[in-house]
């Protein structure tokens, strides 16, 4: 195998902000009380759902510019990407405000992918603010990845729930917060799964090669970590990168978990969790920044992954790979 | 007008291979003589148009890497994006060869956006040789933003033709070539146009927006280049961009161009001119690097520029939001 390339950040750029909104369904989930703002309803006042996604977006760009006590004029670009076509969401989201724009798309490991990029542009001293920010919307994605939400089709038991929420943060060298200390940028790797009901299967492999690549680039075990995360590999996608890391003789125990497995209820039937690029990015910017506020983390590794299908590569017999990247924030 | 970010790159990340491969009607237009190869038909091969994309990316980056004179190992990060849905064409690329991957978007103006992640990864000590990759093919883009091409439908006089191609660049500090010195991040400007068949009027805003933030924030005007290339406004789009610079008192003169404007020749019927991702990829990693080559360039502004739009946004009613990034090369 090939291993992902880690950065060592020197300056280590702090998480100064982060905010997070979500849909009624994920307020009721298990991070319920942690997010900043639960939507009444999945319209959130605009008439299509593609129109909501993008308002979401606006919110959680205004949201952590209000919580990092800052204007939105002191945001020197923001780094963003969805999973829309054309990533419409983070491109309308950032027409609304007046900074410079870097589009990324990693599927649902977008979050790690604008975090790593902008870490690197304000580690560097290349800019002083960075804002990230991610999302989905579960019938954007279903609509435009599956089917009809009014076709009423049945989910196989593999299937995991996109997330309707967006996550944002900013990262910058000045003022307070936990420090992104090194990123690992993954590479694409797939091992041949062609159901694209089984997304967590497709991903894991990405999850092992990226875990790997990291662990031995920066001479770590999970036992350096308070919390090793996985994105949205959703219950049998972290079950089987458990058993992969097995194989390689690396044991996860309590300290692993996955934010689509954590994500709702078991009584939501969303049968194998929350997947979706607003899933991680909910989960991190609400949850895992205030265990680290609340000083119960001193050093965890983020590993969010992305599914890069579309519709067409399925239909043309493409098999699923998939990618992750890593990052490590410390207090 | 609030201002795009402008980056000085104080190691000055040196471009140290180049290649460009198109298809045959590209290879009969002006750039014909420079490209690295011209493909004899546009499948490439393949039994679909995409998968004649994704090989197009791959034949990019295997040939970048073997002008560089390096092997693909020595690549330590891979910064690509197309306009295919979930950016297909290059997560497919990446899957194919064994380096990291970033998925980055900006539509057209992806070329400039991996460049100038690639220039900070480079500059900042953080990457040895990054990889930038894009391309386009006319008839995945036809059918994908417009209708199949079995409709035969007429094409309105303010079109553009989807260039078939693919540009790769290799940036680092060690080896020779022309040095990047500084980049341009752009923010999305949309002035309300909603014509979907007039890119050029939809993205010579953002053209405008950066063109005067990076003369303002480096201190320099027109003269200062020997050339000035916007990446496919085309020939209405440059004509606007001309007439708007002018209102603000800059004169864009004979060393402005236009890649979408100077691709094809005008019995090639393509109307406006070239566009696509693979536009100005393939001029910049042919025509002006051989140019750069034999010293006739000392300093160039790249302004490739792009239309964030999607079907869903259009049929939704948004209007076309542009965006473009500058990048400054020097000999």
């Amino acid at each position: 195998m090939e291993f992902g390339k880690t950065i060592v950040l020197k300056n280590q750029p702090k998480i100064i902000g982060h905010y997070s909104i979500v849909g009624p369904k994920e307020g009721k989930g298990n991070f319920g009380e942690f997010f900043d703002y639960v939507m009444k309803n999945d319209c959130f006042g605009e008439n299509t759902f593609e129109k909501a996604e993008r308002k979401m977006l606006e919110a959680a760009i205004m949201g952590v510019v209000q919580k990092a006590k800052m204007t939105i004029k002191n945001v020197d670009v923001m780094v963003a990407g969805d999973l829309l076509n054309q990533i419409i969401s983070s491109s309308y989201a950032a027409r609304a405000f007046e900074i410079p724009f870097l589009g990324v798309y990693g599927a649902c490991s977008t979050m790690a992918e604008s975090m790593a990029v902008a870490s690197v542009l304000v580690d560097g001293g290349y800019c002083r603010n960075v804002l990230c920010c991610t999302g989905s919307h579960f019938s954007t994605a279903e609509r435009q990845y599956r089917f009809p939400l009014e076709l009423g089709n049945q989910r196989p038991p593999t299937s995991q729930w996109t997330v309707t929420g967006a996550g944002s943060c900013i990262l910058s060298l000045e003022g307070k917060g936990p420090r992104v200390t090194s990123v690992t940028f993954g590479k694409v790797v797939d091992w041949g799964v062609n159901d694209v009901n089984n997304m967590g299967a497709a991903m894991a492999p990405a999850a092992r090669n990226t875990m790997l690549s990291h662990f031995r680039n920066t001479n770590t075990s999970p036992k350096d970590y308070d919390l090793i995360l996985t994105g949205d590999l959703g219950k049998l996608g972290s079950e089987i990168l458990v058993d992969l890391m097995d194989e390689e003789g690396v044991s996860l125990g309590l300290n692993y978990n996955d934010c689509g497995q954590m994500y709702f209820k078991r009584e939501q039937n969303t049968l194998c969790g929350g997947s979706g690029a607003g899933c991680c990015a909910t989960v991190f910017n609400s949850y895992i920044m205030k265990k680290f506020e609340k000083g119960e983390y001193k050093k965890v590794l983020f590993l969010p992954t992305g599914a890069l299908l579309s519709t067409t590569s399925s239909q043309q017999g493409d098999t699923v790979p998939g990618v992750c990247h890593a990052i490590v924030i410390e207090n």
